[in-house]
């Protein structure tokens, strides 16, 4: 089969090549995915560059979610019930991953697809839709009045702002550019504060204090972290969970001390098994219905895995405009 | 009556001034206590400076803590309840302090002496063995194998491996100079790290591996966070209780986002107020009862009022080499 294999996490285009290697086969419980698309998310560029929390042996084939056919399957019952079926995908923590023809992956890391969901849109349903639902469940459970986030033009970002709005809960909306406030301004944002504007810090904070906003989802980290640190209310919390910046976050000891504020942080990877199997149903059914609508993803680009390269570069250039997927069954 | 009195916490020494004013007079549920002795504590030398969290209105008395015998109550019961009896005192959040011939204060910021409590252990009761008793409880109660704490060497710290050492729970000890390693292993440490030591970061690793370190009390704050928050184990927490380094905390967003670790704070006037009446009464009583040892409070110098200027810069200088007591009933 045809697979992108990474030879070296150093960032470097020429570390990722376009290979030849065997089909694999499915071991117990496990499943074989005919690959239909494959996004490029955040996680995947942190990865390449060794970044990313969960490391792998190289040479490896990199993506951490998709979507396809299940062709064939191991033993165990779960894995015999999926055979046939349109799946999203994750990538097995310690395996090839999704921009290739075929993956191997664990039965319990593939979700069946229902019959309205395509497959372009089950590719990128793991990562980004899963998140955004988890982070608001997180914050209704919590029955925190407000919620802040950064990084609010991301895909993810944009799905939170969705959310919240069915929701009816109060979002203070942090992004970096003047035309990012007005992309999410006209989807309805009420709230929305570019981090480059010169009294950022101070709206923040009076914009948290109004709102009695108590929870910050974080994905950029660094100075951006002691800005939510310092504006959420006393008691609130600052959930980690992706670093744009690439920075360490920053904290005042005084923020956690005297106002008994917390850092912390979230992973898919680790919520999701934590879930009880009726309550990962739920979760899975609610978040593929709103599929076509809070959660649907912007598609900007379908390329074969021949463009691999190109393609990444297109999603670095402009992390904000739509999905970039591979589709192996295209030919350059 | 004879105060010292701060005028801009400005940390400049003519901001702090001896002044004759008033005796106050107690309001309902308030007590008048004699002062009979003040200690300096790190978040007093904070507070001269503008650094704590806390702030007062200028001019103000400073001083946290202190022992004294109750001279007159205003109205209610417990505070009637309290007249003529030895106790430690904590200042007002609002008003003066403790380093003053009288204070003014809550009855339940007052905690009745035993007999055979002097007043000068009385006078350091309640910032250090409090805490230290606190935190040890909160290692106790979240069951964790082992514990890190940093600033080991100076009275809290010192506390916190006598109260380790009786619980029988692994304790490693971060100081910053190799003759407060040997200090402590005089004392009977077991595992004393010195972070200015070439291999620090990776021999603290490997001790909470090999420990299964999950929490780490840390009162230094800055690159000191980083370390803890990489060293102990996944799941674990690093809890905030001083900021010696006068720097913000730094935490690499992997040990949040892959590893579920977690940045808090304590303080102990939040804490206290939180425990219902039996379980402020048992530790009190069980603090008390340690005093004369595990929460001994080692003094270096008793002063009048007139030098607390020198008291401070002597504090300043070595602030391990044992407690600065105020008593005013002393003459220079």
């Amino acid at each position: 089969m045809r697979a992108l294999e990474l030879r070296a996490d150093d960032g470097l285009r020429e570390s990722l090549a376009l290979v030849e290697k065997p089909v694999p086969r499915p071991g117990r419980n496990q499943l074989l995915v005919r690959i239909g698309a494959a996004p490029v998310n955040p996680s995947d560029l942190m990865f390449l560059r060794g970044l990313y929390g969960q490391k792998k042996k190289m040479p490896i084939v990199p993506g951490f979610e998709g979507s396809g056919e299940v062709v064939a399957a191991g033993g165990g019952l779960q894995a015999r019930l999926m055979r046939g079926r349109r799946v999203a995908c994750a990538a097995p923590f310690d395996g090839d991953g999704t921009w290739a023809e075929y993956m191997v992956t664990a039965a319990n890391l593939c979700i069946p697809l229902r019959k309205q969901t395509s497959l372009e849109q089950g590719a990128a349903m793991i990562v980004n839709p899963m998140t955004a639902w988890a982070l608001m469940e997180m914050a209704a459970r919590g029955r925190h009045r407000a919620v802040v986030q950064t990084a609010a033009a991301s895909a993810l970002g944009q799905m939170i702002v969705r959310l919240a709005a069915r929701r009816n809960i109060p979002l203070v909306n942090i992004v970096r550019r003047p035309e990012q406030v007005e992309l999410l301004q006209r989807q309805g944002a009420r709230y929305v504060l570019d981090s480059n504007a010169p009294d950022f810090a101070n709206g923040l904070r009076e914009l948290c204090r109004q709102l009695n906003a108590t929870i910050a989802f974080d994905a950029v980290a660094g100075e951006m972290t002691l800005h939510l640190m310092q504006a959420i209310q006393k008691g609130g919390r600052v959930v980690i969970y992706g670093a744009l910046s690439e920075q360490a976050c920053l904290v005042h000891p005084g923020s956690l001390i005297f106002e008994a504020k917390r850092l912390e942080g979230f992973w898919l990877s680790q919520w999701l098994p934590k879930r009880n199997i009726i309550s990962k149903f739920i979760t899975v059914s609610k978040v593929q219905k709103l599929l076509a609508s809070d959660l649907h993803t912007e598609i900007r680009a379908r390329l074969p895995l021949e463009k691999a390269v190109e393609g990444l570069e297109r999603y670095k250039s402009q992390m904000t405009g739509g999905k970039i997927l591979f589709v192996p069954s295209l030919r350059a």
